[in-house]
């Protein structure tokens, strides 16, 4: 191994995947390489365990959310890796690296948000680490959550003839984002129907044993499908006339000089589920996470077909793996 | 509240509390406060749960640790935190946020450090995030753990009568520390025993039900006695001649210019255990934790006494409630 090598050389997914071949995996049902971590304990319900860690400058401006609704999206980034397994939340930690000009106001009113997010979820907020930081104010937060043994959902269980169908609309975040950075007004990064829209889908889709396999949808639906299709070992059609995209995103998009489509397939941050089911389920399945709009976006196909995108001029291409870079 | 109070004003243990009252318990049995959280799963045991997070600049110095050492010492923190409650260590979940120059290989060797630690302990380490920081190097992690139900031992238990006790010896840390930081050579920071021994220490007091009350000494004895003596509601009479100070840290007083008591009371990172006892059970307890020593530092007074410590040239102080700050 050379020496200097860069993470940005092997990318976030690279070194996930080398420091995985690392680590032990204790008595863990699944470890990493699904939104949560599936842990057996007694009785019928496995425990899930995800972190997630939001930093200033980088998943975040400080200085363009307001406190409350970064606590709110602290925990509704972890939420939705729970809503994914079809687990329900149960308990959170958080650990704070606060630079030293941070004030005790904006502390208590991200715990506002954040607090004020957990308790209607039945979430606990349980314990916690504080520490000053030379740098940027980070944000951690560890989520316990539960689901019934015979009900989990992993990323792994599509296969070829599932479609494929995704929660919500697309690309709103993203939009958002770009015209904050290139300082034009945004509407507050709101989400408008909230994590526990998601997460009742996630419940119901997984208590009916319609999903097959299903993700939450972080780090854009491009990306993520190529994440479900590796795990589940299957390709996948895409049709990039029926990505469901945000209305908000759609008119945005002149602004910035995007397509509509690149927002929702490559913007990332929408926490929308992304689900295989069987085509004769569909209906049933939108009926139960009414009213989130299910949306089917394509089908499962035989891994050597590979991870392809159907453009809306016909031409079917690569699906490019480029979802929301952290290196 | 003034908009521009900064959270050195209240302190770290000032932020835990007024973040403590905003924070909703959930379903725990015991949430913030204690070194770890108590949860309720079925079955015989609880689950426990802690974070720490641990950064460049604050808790270590990246230029003067190698990286195995580090992943050690991060899961080495936590295992802490489970260990005083009586419990063992089960999942760990990991957040990294790296700098751009931070290469490939110190981040495996980080891995390999924390998993080469958690492999014998029977800890899996089950998840993570990774993300880049403009900031300095920052690990967070959450472990879980169990413990008995009928077993666990939580900082409020101490009454008065009961002989406050330690396990090993102090000031280690403290010495290494201030070495390095003074440019002066110092061993490896490296823990002779291991937080294994502490583990089991933890372990056959629980089960043994001998331990009323026990943390870990990681803020140092004299503020982590405060900490306990809080929890209990109760007074505190340490004396000076009795606390066990680490041959190094004794041997680095001089050196240094500070009293060895001065290293072994306010260092912080020991990772020892306080435990408070019937003064009847110590040569039990003492028989239990070997080879790990167990020294009787004082005794618990009812809470009106106050929290004093008896230099050794007679004189009873108040014990300064100033363990390492954070703030």
């Amino acid at each position: 191994m050379n020496a200097d090598m860069s993470i940005s050389h092997v990318g976030e997914f690279g070194l996930i995947e080398q420091l995985r071949r690392l680590c032990p995996a204790g008595a863990s049902v699944v470890g990493i390489g699904d939104d949560a971590a599936v842990l057996d304990i007694p009785g019928d319900s496995y425990m899930l365990a995800t972190v997630d860690m939001l930093v200033d400058g980088v998943h975040f401006r400080l200085s363009h959310i307001p406190p409350e609704d970064l606590g709110q999206r602290l925990l509704a980034v972890s939420v939705s890796d729970i809503a994914a397994m079809g687990g329900a939340p149960t308990f959170a930690l958080v650990s704070l690296a606060l630079p030293l000009d941070i004030g005790l106001p904006l502390v208590t009113s991200l715990y506002d948000g954040l607090c004020g997010a957990a308790e209607p979820l039945g979430v606990g907020v349980v314990g916690g680490n504080v520490t000053r930081t030379p740098g940027p104010l980070s944000l951690d937060l560890a989520l316990l959550g539960t689901v019934r043994k015979t009900d989990v959902v992993l990323r792994r269980g599509a296969r070829p003839g599932d479609i494929l169908a995704v929660t919500g609309r697309l690309g709103l975040a993203a939009a958002v984002r770009l015209l904050t950075e290139t300082g034009m007004s945004a509407e507050a990064e709101r989400d408008r129907l909230g994590p526990l829209a998601r997460l009742k889908a996630g419940q119901v889709l997984a208590a009916s044993h319609l999903a097959r396999a299903m993700m939450d949808i972080s780090d854009g639906l491009a990306g993520d499908a190529h994440r479900l299709c590796a795990a589940s070992e299957v390709g996948l059609h895409i049709l990039e006339r029926h990505v469901p995209v945000d209305p908000l995103a759609r008119g945005a998009s002149e602004t910035l000089g995007r397509e509509p489509a690149e927002l929702a397939l490559h913007g990332g941050e929408d926490y929308e589920l992304l689900i295989a089911l069987d085509p004769s389920q569909v209906g049933r399945a939108r009926t139960l996470v009414e009213p989130l709009p299910l949306t089917v976006v394509g089908t499962v196909m035989p891994r050597e077909y590979g991870v392809m995108i159907e453009r809306v001029n016909g031409r079917v291409d690569p699906l490019p793996d480029d979802g929301w870079k952290h290196f």
